[in-house]
């Protein structure tokens, strides 16, 4: 039996047969070969059986996903069927009597160059797609196996370094019971994934992961982040028993399914859920959620190598909005750049990322992309109670600006003759100090607030908040923080608009009647956390919500704040 | 004539001759040669050569800088003696059959390896020192001159594309005239650097700079960022006279000298200078500062490759405090990390370095390396009025924990017998926006706050102040920086001690008046900054800065305080 503990980023108890992925080393080492015949042989037959996998991966994505990412595999077929570049890799191997590897890489960097050498996006993109199809051919040179996510059918735990949003994506639709990842924190990707599937997950488990064999019977524990592999006939029975009160935790749970949100006394907080696709709509809906807070439109952008077109766009707000059947969506318009990639932008690193160009920022500058996402957006606003926010709010100006492009796709789409909802309403993300600071003057300018929790606590903390060395100094109850947020949640009130938060801390255990105590209207999470808000909020009474808030708001320091929180919430 | 404008960051009119200085391409190609004797040579001689070099730099910097400096250089001549090192260049050479930049490159990867294999931070700097002595090598191979700042003897403008800090270390000994470099910004090191030696200085030209030819002649004008090559008789003409009215201007300012800083009606705020080293407080007593705001205590860690001993560093506290006669000298302890390098520390790279592990969280997770500045710092402090101040505070834990050190020290001392000043005031940088919004709960354990603008800004508005991307969002005139300023000090005033402020924003023309009327009492910049500070503040009345700050505080958005900021500067 091996026991271990790591970080536990989503709740729930797993039983299952371990599925360990190991890292791939894709690396290549330039070797003569004697033999150039048969080296171009071995690339050839790597192209060819390439091409069989990719087929494959276009049948299923048409099935499961869509016709548009099917697309990408048709281009990537298109690629290895070109003469030249499969004549590329053979050619160097004449040539330079060099391994295929090796003729792949060369040949990948040439056409890349190629690519990129010509100034334009589409093109650039397109040497992505190159990076994309040499790797595969190299692995099946290397004869490493495909993801072994695609191949799981029976139920596991997936055991790996660290899982990428198109790992987590893939799971989706497999029978994978929870995962563990050697890296990673509470905020990380997978973490969030996790949640928002309601899989059990543990990161950071680092060298400890190790110790796990592929096929080990696992038992974990996504909330004290506990893992357990070949476990006793002892551990195994108490587990069993923690799965039978867990259950019976959940069904208590479920009277919640079709409550509102509410103090004790009927102080109304509206309890919503957070979605990366429109499919995770059916989650929050199954659960009660009483709208979606937060749509984080950028996964529509990432994990591929062109941008979504606006009639792609359409098709998932739309969804979204007919899953809510006339509750509140609130679509956050492209949040990216910071630790969210899209490969279409081909943006240039920078050295503090997350203090850079990005969402926003990048959205005023680009009018171009934006637009095509404000014109799907006031087009699917027809089918439901959809709402605009844009994040990375630091200024009145950038808010006038974004509102003028607003304005923009709707005389656009009026000159077409396409019909939209112009009525939309228009909010905003606080999750920059000045913003919340600025709350008074930016709530006379929009119809709500949304506070981004984790990037206000990064930027106001000064702590990246997926650094383990500073982890220390990410203390949602740090006293600056509430202030934060207090001060956002009075000019909101003060103003008569919502004021919602949307961030990890909404839905963190206990903290619901906090932030209601803050004066925060709307609490929008994970779908799997919303039954608890609920419950949470119903134990207390408004007035009990306002003590504990101004007690906190009161503290010296973070730790302080943390002993009153845990004190409260055992008693 | 060959005329342009760039980023104006040091303001002063020069006119000489520019000194082009080229980049370096060190890059090195693997070339397969004939003759390995011949090659062999080419190495020894260069190892020959590279240890005249060294010594000619140990002897000036024993005689210059002090033998801490010229210790350096005694490992490097050492390591060029080690028989092991250079046959491991020469029998690559005769074993490759390669060469001799090629193997000096492999050599140093070898060796570099080896050292940091080593678990121990003394062989990881050694590491650093390698680097050094094989890049010399390899300069010597390629027949590329020693840096050309080394061989300034006349009157010149500096053209580079960047100057490192050791470059502009190095400046500070030349007639450097001033200098312009295509990368950089207004809070970049070498712009700080420029400002505190009081040369004209002009950065971000960019492509413009690389009209200037070596030798052309030169004009340009620090404060408005004009260059101006081979000027023709009317520009020189003209220059002339503006260099005589500038002149004039300066000695105008010169009245101020020995006057204290107050608005016309007597309100007192306190006009200090910051320093990198113990030297540069010459000119600040020189220029009638009243005492020293901020001593960056980094830059005795930075640009080489061991840590300064506990004797080092008081030796230049107390040089400091000597040269200001009594005038308080606040040290700030070490704030590294975020864009600034120690190699001694080998502090691993980060995705997001200025929310990061830096300043205080490294001296409080490093209590060894805190408690020998400590020590220093308290020793200096029966020199003058030395204050210690400690950066990067989020919390008041923070504080106590180093507050906590600073006692440790202090007992250590008393055990040995090391005689010190116990007494020595304790301040804080509040930069971080939390601490700003808790700034009530802190001023209760500190004897000052300097609240430090660059990064307050950069955090408060999250915008990497060094991305030039994005450098139109860093306003120093957001009203959301100035409530956060306002805040920290009411804070400061109801608790009865002082604040200041040390980012650039103090030394900014016209912003003096502003931060009296926000309450700030004391104000750190630039000694080049210091009189037209006083000339700004006596223009003015108490009531009319309270009046301006007020104005600013209501606005909307920073273009709106900009704008009144404009106006009444110019009325």
């Amino acid at each position: 039996m091996v026991k271990f503990k790591a970080i536990g980023v989503s709740e729930g108890l797993a039983k299952a047969k371990a599925l360990v992925i190991k890292e791939e080393d894709l690396s290549v080492v330039k070797e003569t070969v004697a033999d150039a015949e048969a080296e171009c042989k071995r690339v050839l037959d790597a192209v060819e059986k390439a091409k069989q996998q990719i087929e494959v991966l276009r049948d299923d994505a048409e099935k499961n996903i869509g016709a548009a990412e099917a697309e990408i595999f048709d281009a990537h077929l298109m690629m290895l069927d070109d003469p030249d570049f499969v004549e590329g890799m053979t050619n160097i191997v004449t040539d330079e009597k060099v391994c295929a590897e090796y003729a792949c890489f060369v040949n990948c960097e040439n056409f890349q160059a190629m690519f990129r050498a010509l100034d334009d996006e589409y093109m650039q993109a397109r040497a992505a797609d190159i990076g994309d199809i040499s790797q595969r051919v190299i692995k099946n040179l290397k004869g490493i196996a495909d993801n072994a996510i695609d191949t799981i059918t029976e139920p596991c735990i997936i055991v790996a370094n660290d899982l990428t949003p198109s790992d987590t994506a893939k799971i989706g639709g497999k029978p994978v019971a929870g995962f563990i990842t050697k890296i990673g924190g509470r905020t990380s990707h997978s973490a969030i994934m996790a949640r928002s599937m309601g899989i059990p997950a543990i990161v950071g488990a680092g060298e400890k992961a190790d110790e796990i064999a592929d096929g080990d019977l696992l038992l974990i524990d996504g909330a004290a982040g506990e893992v357990v592999a070949q476990p006793d006939e002892q551990t195994l029975a108490d587990f069993a028993e923690r799965q039978k009160a867990d259950a019976a935790h959940r069904a208590m749970l479920a009277q919640y399914k079709d409550k509102e949100g509410a103090t004790s006394d009927g102080r109304r907080v509206i309890i919503e859920g957070n979605i990366g696709t429109p499919d995770d709509a059916v989650r929050v809906a199954e659960l009660g959620g009483e709208g979606v807070g937060l749509f984080r439109s950028e996964f529509l952008f990432m994990d591929r190598t062109d941008l979504p077109s606006e009639e792609e766009q359409f098709a998932a707000y739309k969804k979204a909005c007919e899953i809510m059947q006339g509750k509140p969506v609130i679509i956050r318009t492209l949040d990216i750049g910071g630790d969210k990639e899209v490969p279409a932008l081909a943006l240039e690193k920078e050295q503090n990322p997350f203090l850079g160009y990005r969402a926003i920022r990048i959205c005023l500058n680009q009018p171009e992309l934006f637009l095509i996402q404000l014109r799907a957006l006031l087009r699917a606003a027809q089918y439901g109670d959809l709402r605009i926010m844009f994040p990375m709010i630091s200024s009145v100006d950038e808010v006038r600006g974004a509102k003028q492009v607003l304005e923009q796709a709707k005389d656009m789409l009026t000159a077409e003759g396409v019909p939209f909802n112009p009525n939309v309403k228009v909010g905003i993300m606080v999750e920059i100090p000045v913003a919340a600071v600025c709350a008074d003057v930016l709530a006379k300018e929009v119809d709500f607030f949304s506070i981004g929790t984790n990037d206000l606590i990064q930027y106001s903390c000064a702590v990246d908040r997926i650094n383990e060395k500073i982890s220390y100094l990410y203390r949602p109850l740090h006293p600056g923080v509430l202030r934060l947020i207090a001060m956002t949640a009075k000019a909101a009130n003060e103003n008569g608009i919502e004021v919602g938060v949307c961030g990890e801390m909404a839905g963190t255990a206990g903290m619901a009647p906090v932030l209601c105590g803050l004066g925060v209207t709307n609490l929008s999470m994970s779908a799997s956390a919303m039954l608890a808000a609920k419950a949470d909020l119903a134990k207390h009474s408004y007035d009990e919500c306002r003590e504990l808030a101004d007690k906190l708001l009161a503290c010296a320091s973070a730790s302080d704040a943390e002993r009153i929180f845990t004190d409260w919430r055992e008693s």
